[in-house]
């Protein structure tokens, strides 16, 4: 097969329109050859099992799945009995982002609690953190927080913390969506565990894929006393690959100072990178005054902006992105693994150009 | 990463124990760099729908997953409304070996009707196909058949069409579980085209990962008027990949005289060189008279063989395969793309040797 | 079987502690003896579904069921296809009552909306319409709204016609859970019809069981050309009585002048005697300023409160009610069709004497 | 309201068409008047649960629901974890006449097992008994069984027994489907318990509608360890009643030497009336050879029978019934708490004359 697109195009749309780090490939290579039982009896499974004990403690377990919404909504069930609900952030990707597959795929209640910034606190969660007993309710039994959000923000070691005591305090588990883990080990220089096993998450859906895999994300259970029959929800749920060696590969690229946190840093940089040259352009008034301003802090690969909607279309037309909120005029600027100072400083020039207009 | 594994081990215990094929990786690689918008909107999976139009007619659609279990719930939910039911053999890979998953994630209701081959007859469809229009029953809207079936057998274009025009005649739709397409195109010497879209399959599950791929299958809509919603569906039942380009690109080799068909033909190859030398073993009076026998013929890349459970955990200790029914003392051996005629020769010699015993 | 339980108590804790009408009960008499078709084919269902049309009109289908979540998951459900989204107000029953019955029996997703009075607003909607055409959002289709509103407050005619033109609009379909619909008539003083078929409500819960009925919902389905399959959906949602014949019966009673409005209506009129009584206390001064006040205007049968918790604990000991929000010490006291004026009256004692200390 | 049917009519189709027991609508009115707190906390409810503890021992817990298929669903979802499936007959009515509510409500896995009589066994039960750990099956948690079965035929206590030891054995928790249960006590001669509770059975579903009540039906736990979360699972699947009190009262009329056996015992007696005459009228060669024969035994209240299709439709016209298998030729005559001697003496007339033609 040839090369069917245009290899030197990039944008801001999103982590997952790049491709796969060339490590990754190499991985595969590795892995092929001859037979390996399949459904995740092989040895890079094993493997992977090692090293997430390494990080996450020795009674934590991996399961490796296809895709993010697959492991928020295994692991969110793998929680709870039937009856269950999940309190959220209302702009959690499980929310908002997944179709229902929570709703449908495993019946589960979701329970969104309006955020400024896309993150929960105590105080938040106690706003649906009620009506244990009462069969009427759904019975809230888990917190599910994004790290890093949904909105490019972060939490601090100690939030969490504050969030998993209080879940346990009231009986609850706590979940961490971590599509971008990596940007938030990266971000607070701290290794997954400090802000994840540490502080009393339960369960997190690790990231792969918007950090340069090819297609592989995981479940990691950092407490089995919470959970329950995984491996057979895993299959039943539709997200057990045959070929597993192959998932589990791209999975061990992460670790011991792999890709991960290299690929996320580097995303991340390039972030900061935008954001200061766009901060810059305002403080300079290269740019008329207003045009341009943030709705969010730049904690991790995101910068959100909001600018006025004409510019943005012009802006698109010549680098692919996404509005985020268009009533608002706010836009969702995305830096990858993938993502050069070139292609930050060729940006930055278009949107003087735009915006100067 | 270095190879953690023997890759100089293979065995006969299924299709996917085997690794990918190196034009699949060259594929990936292909594939790789820059960015192509996630979720499908690339050139690869442009590029595979020209070639589903071209292979299945010009109305085909086809939507990439990432397994056969996906493929094959979603094809059923996208036919039928929340009432349907589908009839199917009692040997069925969606009744047998998905875990519950058509029930779970769609809650469709299966009909298994018991075959002696894992073939569906329009007679034997007519045992469950009836109650329309009755509440009570959950309404027979699906027939769904596997080609080549799970016991390695082998419907004829001429069956298929047959059963196709008995679901139509009664208002059911035709889904045809094509986890091993690849193979039954090679046994049958025709296109897939020729016992599917031209004998009246309305959808099909198009297998990849088991013959030879990384990990891709797909549906391929045959008659679009037939379905509804599938695209949110792949979405809700968790099968959407992000970067589609490389689910694509693996399965752009299979097609165009491509390894699809020289992948499966192989295979099947190796499979009847398998039954032709234990047949003449058989013939030759080198093991004991009666040690040895088929339950099914071998119409594809799967043995089906009944010996006694002490020689056949003998050999086992040599070559890895599976018991298919314990109690009736029948395996399955099954040939993949990389077997080698050296591998049947050597797993002859074992069988001699200890069923000689 | 003698009596059990003390038949002089009355409470105002929910209009579903009443008993049944004694008018229902000789209906259930009536309908009684010999033998009819089981399943709905009896002569009572029939004869509603002429009522049905009468007061809906002619294209008007009417399907009992058991409880009002059956009706209300079950109508949202023939609305939708698998990938839908139903906007609904944050205090809808059906998110907040429902024990998760949408989502796990029908794998709805719910949006919803915070509002200040439970009453949906085309502004409100809004918010939450959008994304059709993306396979990341759960698509919305319906919008639901519920008259009289579970915070006793009601829609006038108008307001739901400017909520089904904006639903119709965006390619929604509304739909009313009518849980209290006969006290909503009986406050507006007009027809069911008036605000729901002749302002585009296309299909609705309606109520009995909180009205003087022993157990007796119904589906209206006012535009048969906005659902699909209710008579399968109905019996796969257990949902479907085998002795219809009585469940029919029942809700024959409401219509015709019967005892739909009659004993809505009284309830209504204990609540308003109720508040007008509470609210006279205050302007005479007999209780504590700033000791009682109302947290919703009194629009139906329900009076919502705010008092000290302990005043309110007081008051429970005598008279049975539910804290509504206890963090705010909002309180709920319902009247139905059997509370008397001796009943407020001496419930506006305790208050007054509670209160008083 | 007034009578609209003729109470005068009775046929065979089912013992659902019958109306209610004169002592049920009394009860009814007892339990009237006055507030009782709703959705089970009323005094009724707690005399059920009294009563049930001194029929099926001490630990035993009742849950009053609204229908049958809400009770088998029901007792079959809280005995399993999502990923169990329920060995039952190829009849069972959970596979052939809940309209494939069990997999839509609940996502559950039925393994059916072709029966000659609708009847169970150790030996039958194995053929699906299989596959615990293995995460590509469904897992057999739970072995189902009705008593009376779909056929009229008969378990004995012995039967159960063995039954309940091999489902325990292997890891199984065994349900009765009792829909039918009082004819099966009052068949047998013993209590309730003595074919259930004493013989190892876990769970059951215990019928009332269909022995004279209006609508009513309960799961009885009779072993708790056994079943998590009905409470919740109950209301989720739309089975909570408001006015549980009604309900309860209802299934109270049965017990005690009340309405349960002695109406079960009355159409048992009946129905056996019926198959005498019948095969007086074949053994006195009343009618012509080889035109009338019985498929199954009469145990119960159920007579099936072979009959040519004219005769049966001439004799539909006068009484109505329904077929079973029009294919052979099989129809089923039911009789209920209602049927009196001088029906059956009328239908025995009937088939005679139209058979002897």
């Amino acid at each position: 097969m040839t090369r069917l697109h245009d290899s030197t195009r990039r944008g801001f749309a999103s982590d997952n329109y790049a491709g796969v780090h060339p490590e990754v490939l190499t991985a595969l290579a590795e892995a092929n050859e001859g037979h390996q039982i399949a459904y995740g009896e092989d040895q890079y499974t094993e493997r992977l099992g090692e090293v997430v004990r390494q990080e996450f403690g020795e009674h934590a377990e991996v399961y490796p799945v296809f895709n993010g919404t697959g492991a928020n909504v295994l692991a969110l069930t793998a929680l709870m009995p039937r009856w269950g609900a999940v309190i959220c952030s209302a702009t959690a990707h499980i929310h908002t982002d997944e179709g229902g597959a929570p709703e449908r795929v495993s019946g589960l209640k979701l329970l969104p609690v309006p955020t400024p910034d896309g993150k929960l606190t105590p105080e938040l969660i106690a706003t649906e953190a009620f009506g244990w007993g009462d069969e009427h309710r759904a019975q809230p039994l888990v917190v599910s927080i994004t790290q890093t959000t949904e909105l490019g923000t972060l939490y601090t070691a100690d939030e969490i913390r504050a969030i998993a005591d209080y879940a346990h305090e009231h009986g609850m588990a706590l979940h961490l969506d971590g599509a971008r883990i990596w940007n938030a080990s990266a971000a607070l220089g701290t290794s997954l565990r400090a802000f994840t096993a540490d502080v009393g998450v339960d369960i997190l859906s690790l990231g792969g894929t918007k950090n340069g895999l090819l297609g592989a994300e995981a479940i990691v259970v950092i407490d089995p006393s919470r959970v329950e029959g995984l491996v057979y929800l895993r299959k039943m749920s539709m997200q057990l690959a045959s070929k597993m060696r192959f998932v589990s590969a791209q999975l061990l690229t992460l670790f011991g100072g792999g890709l991960g946190v290299r690929s996320a840093g580097h995303a991340n940089a390039m972030a900061a990178r935008l954001r200061t040259g766009l901060e810059t352009m305002i403080a300079r008034g290269e740019v008329p005054e207003g045009s341009l301003s943030f709705s969010q802090p730049t904690q991790a690969n995101a910068v959100f902006a909001v600018l006025d909607q004409d510019a943005a279309d012009r802006i698109r037309e010549k680098v692919r992105f996404y509005d985020w909120d268009r009533a608002r005029g706010e836009v969702r600027w995305m830096c990858a693994f993938d993502t050069s100072a070139d292609d930050i400083d060729a940006f930055l020039r278009v949107v003087h150009h735009e915006l100067g207009r």
